[in-house]
Parts: structure tokens; sequence; C-alpha cells
């Protein structure tokens, strides 16, 4: 992508220094199950900012690839440097959401993960570039990806993403309205979830295929 | 049913002389069509209440026949009575939703309503009395209704049926988290939403059938 923030040093540095950044994508296009070097699922977060949830994710689940997009590479810069010293199979790719379909193949990816996305509320025509438009949906249909982790403080974004998931034929479970009064113990935090979570509810959904 | 409230002088004149109350519902017992004497669609209404709601929806759509059950006889009663001067095929029949089956035939029914019914929370096994409970929803099934609309002003009765809605294969559609603000202009308000609506949100969502 084009930059649209002015490379700092250290940025320009990490980016090509930190072992967990995938450089030259495009050379693993298609073919990112043989990047890890093995048959463990792959999980991937897209908007997956400075890390924090999936650098969880990754040490806590070690047969588990892990792969966080970011489109922002200054983003992409400050995760991996923060994921330095982590634990687990992770890697940071600076691509965006809409191109999955020239990175992936059908099968490639087990679960897919969308924490917080941008509402893009200010305008109706925007609704599309919702992470959640059906348009989307059928790209996550069309690389068979068998179940999708949804979580948003939006609760308009929320109540948009339910109707399309199900206009979508996805069936939905461990729907909550407010995940953090649910009981549940294991919800791994993002930035954003842990600094927002105070002013109102976590909404949270699992999505998969029949 | 049994009688838990000692009827009251005007309450039994009521059930025996107004002629919006289904006397002897066990003689139109699989042949509720045939009371109506018109091809005209049926919708109905379990846990009708005082009939607010279900009254304005036969004023307001006279090609549809409308059925209000109510489970306490009293209520049938409070609400028949207001519904006196009212316009529409409207029809109030004293039984239980449980006993549906033993009623209607698949297919008697094109929609139904259920406004803000008993969450059932205190108890874990009383889920199974909710009526969006995938029980419930099995039954709604083998009678072939296409449509079900659902309110409520509970969230967690919202969140478990957004889940058994999903898992038993229904679609959802016009999912509101906050129907009152959703810009929405044709909602029809039944008594208890008119009241309550000001201390949250209200919850509602149309499931189908594929």
């Amino acid at each position: 992508m084009s930059m649209r923030i002015r490379k700092k040093p250290w940025v320009a540095q990490e980016l090509e220094e930190n072992s967990l950044i995938l450089r030259n994508p495009e050379a693993h296009a298609l073919k990112m199950p043989e990047y890890f070097g093995n048959d463990n699922p792959i999980h991937l977060e897209i908007g997956s900012g400075k890390g924090r949830f999936i650098i969880q994710c990754a040490a806590k689940n070690l047969h588990i690839n892990h792969i966080a997009m970011e489109r922002e590479e200054t983003i992409v810069a400050i995760a991996a440097r923060l994921a330095r010293e982590s634990e687990g199979s992770l890697v940071f790719v600076n691509l965006d959401a809409k191109d999955l379909l020239d990175y992936f193949k059908p099968g490639d990816i087990s679960r897919l993960y969308i924490n917080f996305c941008d509402p893009w509320h200010r305008r109706k025509k925007w609704a599309k570039r919702r992470l959640t438009h059906v348009n989307f949906l059928a790209m996550y249909e069309q690389l068979k990806i068998p179940e999708i982790h949804f979580k948003t403080d939006n609760r308009i974004l929320f109540e948009f993403s339910i109707n399309q998931f199900s206009e979508a034929g996805w069936i939905m479970r461990n729907i909550s309205l407010d995940l953090h009064n649910s009981g549940i113990e294991d919800n791994i935090m993002t930035e954003y979830e842990e600094k927002f979570s105070a002013l109102g509810p976590i909404y949270r959904l699992v999505a998969s295929r029949k």
C-alpha cells in the first residue's frame, strides 16, 4: 500500500530487521502454509493493530500458526516490536483485507478474527467497507474459512453484522451483547477493548459455515 | 387451564358474552381457518396480554385474520373488553402456547408474534420455558410457520434467542438492538413496551425459514 505516514527511522529499521514481519508478501502469495513449514491450522486476524490480541493467542496456542494482518505499515512495525520476546508461531503481514484472495487459497485459513474493525458509520455507502458486509462474507466463504470470531463495541456495527451473517447463511453461536458481564473467562482483550470497554458493552459472536 | 385468579363477576360475564372470545376452543381444534370462514392468512400472537398490540394489528390489516392467544383467563376478558369497538378480524383464545400443536395444523399460521414474553431468567433449568427455546422453535417449524416477529426488552433473553434461532437454522433479519432509536416508523407498541421502553433499549428480530 502507499505510505500515508512518514516513516520514522526506527520503523524502517524494524520493518527490515524484525524476523516476525513477513517481507515481500508477494513472494509468499498463495503459499502461506508453506511459509510455516508445518501442517498446523492457520488463524488470521485482519486489522491486528498493535497486536496485543494475536500475540496472546499465539503464546497460548503453540500448535496454531498465527497471522496478524494490518494495512498500516507503521502499526505493523510497532506490533512486531512489541512481539519480539513473545512465544508461539506468529507472523505480521502488511496487507489489506480486501486482497485476501490474492494471498490465500481456499482452505488455508481455519479461523478468522475480526476485532473492533472500523464501523464506517458516517456514510451509508461506506457500509460496503465494513469487514462484515455480505461482500466480505462472500470472500471468506470463497476461502472456505469455517469460523469467524467477531468482536466490537459498536452497537450499530454489531446489529448490521448479525443481519449480514444471517443473510449470508452463516450459523452464529456464542452471541453476547455484553461480553464482559457474561461470565466467560477466556476472553483475550485487544488494546482497544481494554481501553474502551468501561464506556459500554462489548459485543461478540462466532459465525460458522454449516 | 386451571383457575389461579378468582373470577370476578364481570370477567365471567365478559367470557360468556363477548363475541370476540372463542368459546370452547376444543371444538375448533385443528380447524381454526374454518372458524374465520375465509382464506386470509392467520397471524397469531402468543402471550397477547391486554391485547393492545394485536388489536392495532387487526385494525391496520383488515385482510389478515388475527388470533390473540393468552393463557390467563382474566387477561383474556380484559383484552376482549378493550377490543369491543375495534375493527378487523380478531379473536381471543384462552390457550397456552405449549398446546399449539393440538389446535393448529401445519400451514395454518402465516406469522407468529412473540412480544415481551416471560424471560424465565431466575433458574437455568427454566430456559426450556422460554418461547424462543429451540424446543419451541422446533414446534413452530413443525407447524410450518414461515415467519416469527420477536420483541423484548430483556437483553439476556434476546441474546439467548438469537443463539437459539441461529442454532435451529432460522434466518434472521431486521435485527435491532435499539428499536426505538433505529428510525423505523411502523412499530406497533404493546402496553408493556410503552411503559418500559424508557428504561432501556427494545430488541427486535424477524426470523424466517429458508
